[in-house]
Order: C-alpha cells, then structure tokens, then sequence
C-alpha cells in the first residue's frame, strides 16, 4: 500500500534536470546585461564572448554549494525576525501588480494610499511573517523615490521584515542605506541582514542590468535574494514541464553563482513561479495546476542544491474573488506549503495572473493562511492525546463535551476561523446571505480603521524622512 | 535540506494509535445493535455482554490481515471498471444531502427530479469515476422504494458504477439484485463484485442495525463496503486529534472485521470524514484544515493496516459557491489526492456540512477534480521533455511558441479548463462580469440539455422496473 505523497521528481528526474542544465549552461550559455558581472563571471572563471555568458561544469558545482542552506533576516521588533531555509515558512503578501481591484469588480491604477493599506493589512496579520516588498505598484510616486516611499511605508507600518528594491544597483544600495538608519549604526547588517530583494530572471535565459544591478549590490551588502524565473512554458520555455524545469534551473543558478562570485556565502533563494502559456490567449495562467507542480518540483531542486526555495502563493487567475479564487489560490498555496517551500511570495491579494491586488482578496487569502497554518502543525500524537480512560468512561454512545479533556484540548487543537462562515444556513440568511468576499470586505475596512501602528522613534523617522528628501 | 511530504503521522504515532486502539477494543468494546452481528462476533472469538462487543487483540490483527488490499468494481460498461487500492483515485459525487440549495441561495428539499439530474451531471462528468449513490436524499419517493429508484436513475442515466444502499440488510439485498438484473444472470457478482456501499459507524463505538445488517449482506454477497466514521472531536470522541483516530479506528475496525468474519477476503474500505465540532455552535465543520489533518492520517493508518481507504472529497462548510467554498473545498480533495486516498465519496456537489447540494458547486468542484487529476499526472523526465538541442537553438532572448516541439507537446502537458476564466479582465467585463458561479449555472443547464444518457437494453430495463414495482 502506498501513502502517495507530494514528490513529483525521482532522484534521477532531478539528476537529469541538472545534467540538462550543465548542458545548457556550458553549451548555450546566458545573456547578461550588466557589464560589472560580465567581469566577475570572467574572473570566476567562466568563458565570456559579448553579453553571453558561459559556465562550465567545475566553477557551476562549486558556486552553488557555496550558497547557505538557512539563514536569520532581522526585523526592527527582534521577536519578528524570520529564518529562510529548513522547514520554515515564511510569507509575504503579494507582489508588483500594476492595479487594485476593488470591491465593486471595477480595475484601477494602484496608488500610494493604496500601498499604505496593504503595508497595514500586512502589519496586522496574524499570519504573514513579512510586510512585502512592492505591495501594489504606486504609479502616482515620482519613479525616483517610488522604492524609498514603499520601504518608508512598510516601515512606519509594521515591524516586521521587509524587502528590498530590485530596481537596479542605486536603489540597492538605498535600500540598504534605509535599513542602516532603521537598524542604526551599531547594527552590522552585512553579519545580521535585514533585506531581502527579488531578483527575477528574464526568461529564457538572460539577466539584464537592473537585475544583476541589484543582485550584486545586495550580495556585497550581505542581503538576501530571491533569484527567482517565471517561465511560461510553451512561450519562453519549452512547452514540457520538464524543459521548463531544465531552462529555469540555468537561469536561477546563473544569478546564485553569480551572488556567490560577489561574496562566497551569501544568502540566496531558489526560487520560481513558472507555469504556463493559455494557449487560448497565449497569455500567462497562474491558477493553474501545472504552477502547482512546478512549484513542486522547484522545491525539489532547491533541496537537490541545498539552498533556501521560493514558490507559490495565493495564486489565481480570477478577476474577482469568487470560487475560482478560493480553489486556484488554495491549491497553490497548500502546494507550496506541502511541498517544501520556503519563502512564499504572493501568499495574499493577487487577482488576475499578478496584474492586480484585491482588499477582499488579502482577507480571504490569510484566512487560507491561517488554515495552512494550522495544517501545518499536524497531529501531536501522546498520552496526553490519546486519553483511553476518559474514552472508557464515556463509552459506546456516550459524548465528550462535558469533559474537562475537550475544555482543556479544544482552542489548543481546532484552528478559529476569523471570517469563514460554519454557522446555520438560517443565520446566515438572516445575516444577508453574504458571499465570503462581502464578509471581507468589511472585515478589511475594521482593520484598517482600528489598526495601531507599531511605535517609531522620532529620530529614525526624521532621518528616513530626509533620506527620500534628498533622494 | 528537508522536502516536506504530507505525512503528518511517524511509524511510532501509527503504533501508538494502533495500541490504544487494541486497548479501546479490548477493553471498552463496541456497541453492535444488530444479533447476527453479536452472534458472528461470538462465533469468531469475541467477548459478547448485551449488545456489548469485546474484541480480542489476536482476533483483530487476525482478520484485519484477510481483508484484500486492492479489488475491482464491474460497471455495466467495462471500460467504466474502477480499482479500489493502490494508487488508484477514485472519486463520487457528494452523499447523502437532504437539500439543495438553488442558484438565488434558496435551499428546499431534495426531490427525485433532482436525484436525476445529478445522476446525469455524474455520467457527464470525464473526471469522476463514479455515478455515486444518495445523490441527495429525494424525499418526495416512499422510503421503501427509494433506494431502488435512486438504484434505477444511476443505471438508467449513466454506464459507469454506481453505490448500493446502506439502509439495513433488506435494501441491501434488493440492490445485489438489481446488480443482478443489470449484469444478467451469467455474471457471478460474487467473483466479479459491482457495487460498493457506505456503511457508517455511529460514533462513538457503536454500529446500528441498519448499517450492521447492510455490511452483513454486501459481505456474504461479494460487495464492497466502506467503513466509515465521522467523528466530531470534542462532541462524539476526544478533542484531540489522535484521541478522535483512536476512537474512529476502534469503529471502523469493527466494522471491518465483521465483514472479514461473514466472509474472509470480502472487499472493505477504510473510511473516515471525521472533523471537529465548532465549538461555537456544537455543530459538525467539515472546512476545517482538521478536516484534512484526518484525511491524511486516515490513509496513514489504512496503509497500516493495508486496506484501500475512503476520505476527503470537494467539502465545506459554506452555504453558497463563493471563495470559501472554492478554498476549502480545494484544501480537502487536494489533501485526499496527495495523502493516497483511494475513494473520495462527496468529491463534488457538497454545501454546508453535507446537509445541501448545488448544481453550480457541482460544476466548480468537477473543474477543481480536472486540476487534482492534472497535478497527479505529475512531471515527464525524459529525452523527449528535456529537448536541449531546441533550447539551444532558441537560447537566450528567443521564443518556443513556433516551436514545433511546443505544438506536439502542450496539449499533452497543458490541462484545459472547461469553466475557469483565463482571458484578460476586458473581455471578462465584457461578458458580464461573471462569478464563476455565474459561469457554473450557464454550463449546468448545457450539459443537462445536451446529455445523451448511455442506451440501456430495454429487456433490462423492463426487467427493473418491474422489480421496483414488485417491491
């Protein structure tokens, strides 16, 4: 009998997807756009003709075991501080979509107001472990402070970590620069980062400057990365998934050799959300089941190299959050979760394949959290748990609420639903018969309205506040 | 580096469960209202006072051990034949339901025209294995003839297998005839067993008459029964997880050995959709991630004892088709999948803790079972999904789409939705803005208009309803 299990990959799949990979990375090569790395992957040893890039086998194999396999982000609240790597699930709500969705299914621009909401929601959740990174796109932010803005916000919000820009090496290092000032002068963030950045790929094969820009600004500083493809398959990878796999793997590894080349042992993530092209459209899908799967097999290689992997989320396609969102993101999420993953981006809000955030879908999605969460936990199997003397005294046909056990047991074993609805079909008529999105829509609004900020010193606040003035 | 897995039980909770189970049978027992049932026991070895039945340690690990690991189920369509056990994911529409709530929220009572509609949406279905049993409970159809009418729109409306009926040895019986009729009189349904029954424990510790004396005559007539129990931990077994598998083990056991005691061998499923009480309501919630906690350890301990097992299924606790249905629904079949469950009763249709069924959840649930299945068929590594000479040619910064690898390959690899919405936002306004419960209402009256039941002998078909006229 079988106990199915998630691994998709054979130990040979993987070797093969690696073999594959050498192949393409000593053969094919990557692009690069970004003259400074150029000159380090030369140095590295690595052949170099134009903006193409060649890695042959040897300096590949011991670069990448020169990644960390876990490692310590610091928070401004110390108790907030998270670890990537191991089992440890860390998750940020979604990430760059353009617009907001509102309420009334109608899609508009994201603005600056509207960053400021997602930083609250992300502070006040019980469930995320981080603030995020470019919570919405704030397109009424001048693009020159735009990334200083974000962080301020995420900052003046919340207490716990958050990511860096990934918009070239200047911002990097403005990043970095804000986190000084947060984490003040004593503080070495290159022993004790505070960031972490999302390097993406330009898929298929090329880094260009802006990423490797960063990348390489955040690796001197001792931050983190995600170094991160998104593949469609059928489009900018091979329409197998195992092509996909074997396209995304040179990409990923050429931006954490690269990392490593800058400074050995810096903290990288593995990291992916390929998936596939709707052939229909010829358009991105995320709410697939193949995203679920690649995500599956992207933690799988991450474990084959030992670094820290990136997947997942509360990923749909839906354009608004109705049973389509609930199922698409679930899946994806508790894929993620089960599979192995790491570091969750997009684990709240996203509607519409990345394209826009949703209020009501950032209330549903940490709901789901929550019960990832709680599955997570699993079953604590001991005495204590498997009570037979009680169970004796009750007996065939007895029950067990009166017993000082279940009074004792219930709120530490049963997760508490914060908005899911287990009542009578009658009250819940009487309440106005509400879709769980109507549920969160008012949900959202006491939160933001009773939300209390973490404190901030005034002396921090002023600097960061002259740091984006002189921006 | 760990890769997760779903595991959530070690080889030592399995035992420990596995002993305090010894213990609670031993000990405790289990109430058997049924005396042929007490008289089998006490013929096999077991202790009897009253109704009372005590079952020894060397009798329970002796019988467990006949029961088959894996059997097949014959349809009136043979290539419509399922297997029970081993990899294999069998999959039912949702049980049992009293009501059906309409697309305008209105729940009212379940009637036969319904049951019929449902039975046709099931052999419609490309993704369930099965036409399902109490589609929902049509009350407007006398209870003595009910089960053979719902018997009778299963075979009259679809050719794949269908459930026998659970209520008491009597209707039992008449569904092995009916079997009988269908298959003619040179089908030995002994060897070549057709239908499988639901027979649930009453928890805690106790099998009625009516599912006793079910179990009774699907073992001495060659048919399949899942033992199942739904415990509500904290109400009807231990607030404890583990305290709720020991409990629902010692039940399912005796449901088990029972059968294995009428006839050695007789094909039996280990089931449960045990869950937690909300404690709020000391009602039932089958949304929880408890939910799928025990899914997971049920077909752990079903692999421990090597018997198929039964859990999961499309299950929530929402009372219309909005994103908590989707969510929770995903959660517990995508669990079920991954964990090894063999047979997923409710996979599709479910509302509000069973007590309701939905046409348009039934449509959603059945895209959701087309994604599971998708994601079960896992990744190809091969020569063929690793095309290294096609990305080297393509390298970086080109495109796959005019490849003709892509073309050969992405409608092998590529899973198409039926209803989920993938287009771009413009077009979805453009349509309307639909829910995708919207979506689901459209496609269920389509398929109900278009569906072409498969044909059916009419001497058969004379030959049932005269059976159902003589009863």
């Amino acid at each position: 009998m079988t106990v199915r299990g998630w691994n998709v990959l054979s130990q040979q799949d993987m070797e093969s997807i690696h073999e594959a990979t050498l192949t393409i990375l000593e053969k094919t090569g990557v692009n690069v756009g970004y003259e400074p790395a150029l000159e380090a992957f030369k140095k590295a040893g690595a052949r170099v003709d134009g903006e193409r890039v060649y890695l042959p086998r040897a300096l590949v194999e011991k670069k990448v075991k020169e990644a960390p396999s876990e490692f310590t982000l610091y928070a401004r609240n110390p108790e907030k501080n998270i670890t990537i790597g191991g089992d440890h699930f860390i998750t940020a709500p979604g990430y760059g979509a353009p617009f907001v969705t509102d309420w009334d299914h109608k899609k508009r621009t994201a603005t600056y107001a509207d960053y400021e909401n997602f930083a609250k929601l992300a502070g006040a959740s019980k469930n995320l472990s981080m603030t995020g990174g470019v919570l919405v796109e704030p397109s009424d932010i001048p693009d020159e402070i735009r990334h200083a803005k974000m962080h301020y916000a995420c900052i003046l919000y919340s207490d716990k970590c958050f990511m860096g820009s990934s918009s070239g090496a200047k911002k990097a290092v403005d990043s970095i620069k804000m986190a000084q000032i947060l984490f003040g002068p004593e503080h070495s963030l290159l022993e004790k980062p505070a960031l972490i950045s999302l390097i993406n790929t330009i898929t298929p094969l090329t880094l260009d400057e802006r990423q490797a820009g960063g990348l390489m600004e955040y690796a001197k500083g001792g931050q983190a990365c995600i170094v991160a493809a998104l593949s469609m398959a059928g489009a900018t990878s091979p329409a197998s998934l195992a092509g996909t796999l074997a396209v995304q793997n040179a990409e990923i590894l050429t931006g954490i050799i690269l990392a490593q080349i800058v400074r050995p042992g810096a903290p990288v993530v593995y990291g992916s959300t390929s998936s596939i092209t709707e052939m229909k459209y010829g358009s991105l899908t995320i709410g697939a089941p193949e995203t679920a799967l690649v995500t599956n097999a992207t933690a799988q290689m991450a474990a084959f190299y030992g670094i820290p992997c990136r997947a997942g989320g509360g990923l749909t396609d839906a354009k608004c959050v109705d049973a389509q969102a609930g199922a698409e993101s679930m899946m994806n999420l508790l894929t993620a979760s089960q599979s192995g993953i790491n570091f969750v981006l997009h684990a709240v809000g996203i509607l519409e394949y990345y394209m826009s955030m949703s209020y009501e879908k950032f209330i549903v999605d940490d709901e789901n959290l929550g019960m990832v969460l709680r599955f997570r936990r699993g079953i604590e199997v001991n005495e204590e748990s498997l009570p037979l003397e009680m169970i004796h005294q009750v007996g065939p046909g007895g029950h067990f609420l009166d017993q000082e056990h279940t009074f004792n047991t219930f709120r530490k074993e049963f997760w508490k639903t914060s908005i899911y609805d287990r009542g009578t079909y009658d009250n819940w008529r009487l309440s106005g018969a509400p879709a769980i999105n109507e549920v969160a829509h008012k949900k959202c609004g006491e939160i933001l309205s009773q939300y209390q900020p973490p404190a901030l010193d005034s002396l921090i606040d002023n600097q960061l506040k002259k740091f984006i003035q002189n921006l």
